[in-house]
């Protein structure tokens, strides 16, 4: 008889409009088998830590043909979304009991999954936090090395700003940029955020979005000679207040647009014609373009972690049963530094 | 005692707000002394063809910080722009009595310029119609040449839009995505443009926006597979229609947005999301960024020309006096083809 355990799993009760609610999603227990099919090649994993991020906004709302990045999830299932899991059983060849991985999985506590190049890595550096995996050495630190060294085209004393600045990705951006030798301004929307910001992770300066009544003479008093580059993860208003701040032949990478992904109807952005004035570049990416230069950001990101020379913070929901509020938070920006919900601690 | 002419003269009258009206500008005459000064490097040159191009308007309203590309028009002084001229008299070491030039000179019948690389050109090539370096074989032909092989990144089968296609830049970049073996579809805002598309251009197929009632519907009609690369000529609503029709990894290179310069407030684009969700590039340009280019590309316009694979057409106005109407024309759609206005034929 094979040994079975309960699985509790995080659903989506209805698609999502605006905001999203902790009442929009719901718990159900069901039981797995604690092996895999006789013959499959699929794994059977512990989930550790889950990664509350931004773009799961996107998969939330009713389907629509127009969104080509995000699939919706489907209704009354676990959601999904980047995790830390241990191999309880495995079927598939590069996996054995006991390996770690970070990957997309279900919110809950065992899933079932086929390991996919791109989508599943194994763990092989566990001298730092397991957690680590769900930030700083997964999708969203892979997007931060992607996003400012292949799409902003950096180079040494540019002026770079980060928007969403203390999250995940913009803590680590911003980290890199001065590295390089940037001026480097980032925007939060808490005090603590913007300390966090200059204290913490050494931006030159930082300010709060939300006690600027004139966001681009926010960007002005910080950046008297315009901005070089821009790291977008707002949107919307945010944008359009950049745009006035563009030098000619700056950049903008495009990671998100937090501020648009509740809205049923977009903001609509007014200052695009100095695309032309200011011969600017506009570029959206997704992490998953970049994924075969993960072993080069382990190589380049982890004797960093070592010497105490990359600063990360983390904001820790503890349990499964917190997920949701957690998730939820992420959209009026409670978490101070990368979202993550613990659902065993080993 | 010096030869002197009158030398009558298009001068703004007043800022422009909303569209440019020809009230806005006005005549002038002044008298020129037919010699430059001694010791200057400068030039005295007979402007022959006027060249009219979108973003003048640009320069023709108010003074705005934020306007970085475009330097305002004087008021009370002649406008300028781009035209072909001969060489009256020269100081300059370049240029002798006799030569052809093309580049920026006064809207005027005589201009005294200081010869300046990327801004003036030394016309070498005498077989084609001299007005063609207002367009084809000018600023507008190279504007084509870079927007569509330096910035569109362009793949033979790939999809190609071109919005504001009949015009002079249009025209040329449906032309060489048709070389490199796209699909092109061109919209313009009457039936007798967009046939010129169809049947002279060689535009696979072409629709009139104005009897559009739903663009995004119109662009997906053309493109049921959807759009790799938009040349970008107009901005606003029709940004937003092709922004939901781009394919992932699509490029969008902005050339102009005629649609927005004449308006106080500009129109909110609505669907940059699609920037993130089809990780699509969009790169503003100017062609003085790439006249280094510009013998690489007679190299490649010129034969092509003499084999008549290149077709082009011009909008010719007679006589200076009609050049506010022509440039005012411009932003109503009323040419077909490139705008020129005739000072002189010799």
């Amino acid at each position: 008889m094979t040994a079975t355990a309960t699985n509790k799993q995080v659903i989506l009760k209805d698609y999502v409009s605006g905001f999203p609610k902790e009442s929009d999603f719901d718990f159900t227990t069901t039981t797995v088998e604690l092996k895999v099919p006789e013959g499959s090649n699929s794994v059977l994993v512990k989930n550790l830590y889950l990664s509350c991020d931004p773009y799961m906004r996107t998969r939330m709302g009713k389907p629509k043909p127009s969104t080509a990045l995000a699939q919706a999830y489907a209704l009354g299932q676990p959601i999904y979304g980047y995790g830390v899991s241990r191999v309880i059983e495995s079927g598939h060849p590069d996996y054995k009991k006991g390996d770690l991985l970070w990957g997309i999985v279900g919110w809950e506590e065992y899933s079932v999954i086929t390991p996919t190049p791109d989508v599943h890595f194994k763990i092989q550096h566990t001298h730092v936090p397991l957690s680590y995996y769900t930030g700083l050495l997964g999708m969203p630190g892979m997007t931060a090395y992607a996003g400012f060294y292949e799409i902003c085209s950096p180079k040494e004393g540019e002026t770079v700003y980060v928007s969403a600045a203390s999250g995940a990705v913009g803590q680590l951006v911003g980290q890199f940029a001065k590295m390089m030798g940037c001026y480097v301004v980032g925007s939060a929307g808490s005090k603590e955020k913007v300390d966090l910001l200059k204290t913490k992770f050494g931006f030159d300066d930082a300010f709060n979005y939300k006690e600027e009544p004139d966001l681009s003479a926010a960007l002005k008093r910080c950046f008297p000679k315009g901005v070089d580059i821009y790291f977008e993860n707002v949107g919307g208003k945010m944008l359009d207040a950049v745009l006035l701040n563009m030098n000619v032949h700056g950049r903008i990478a495009v990671c998100g647009m937090i501020s648009q992904y509740n809205l049923e109807n977009q903001e609509g952005v007014h200052n695009l014609s100095n695309i032309i004035y200011k011969r600017i570049r506009i570029q959206g990416f997704a992490v998953f373009d970049f994924y075969d230069k993960y072993s080069k950001f382990l190589e380049f990101v982890l004797p960093q972690i070592k010497e105490g020379k990359i600063k990360y913070v983390e904001d820790v929901a503890d349990g499964l049963e917190k997920g949701p509020e957690a998730l939820v938070g992420l959209f009026h920006g409670k978490n101070v530094g990368k979202q993550v919900v613990v659902i065993a601690r080993e």
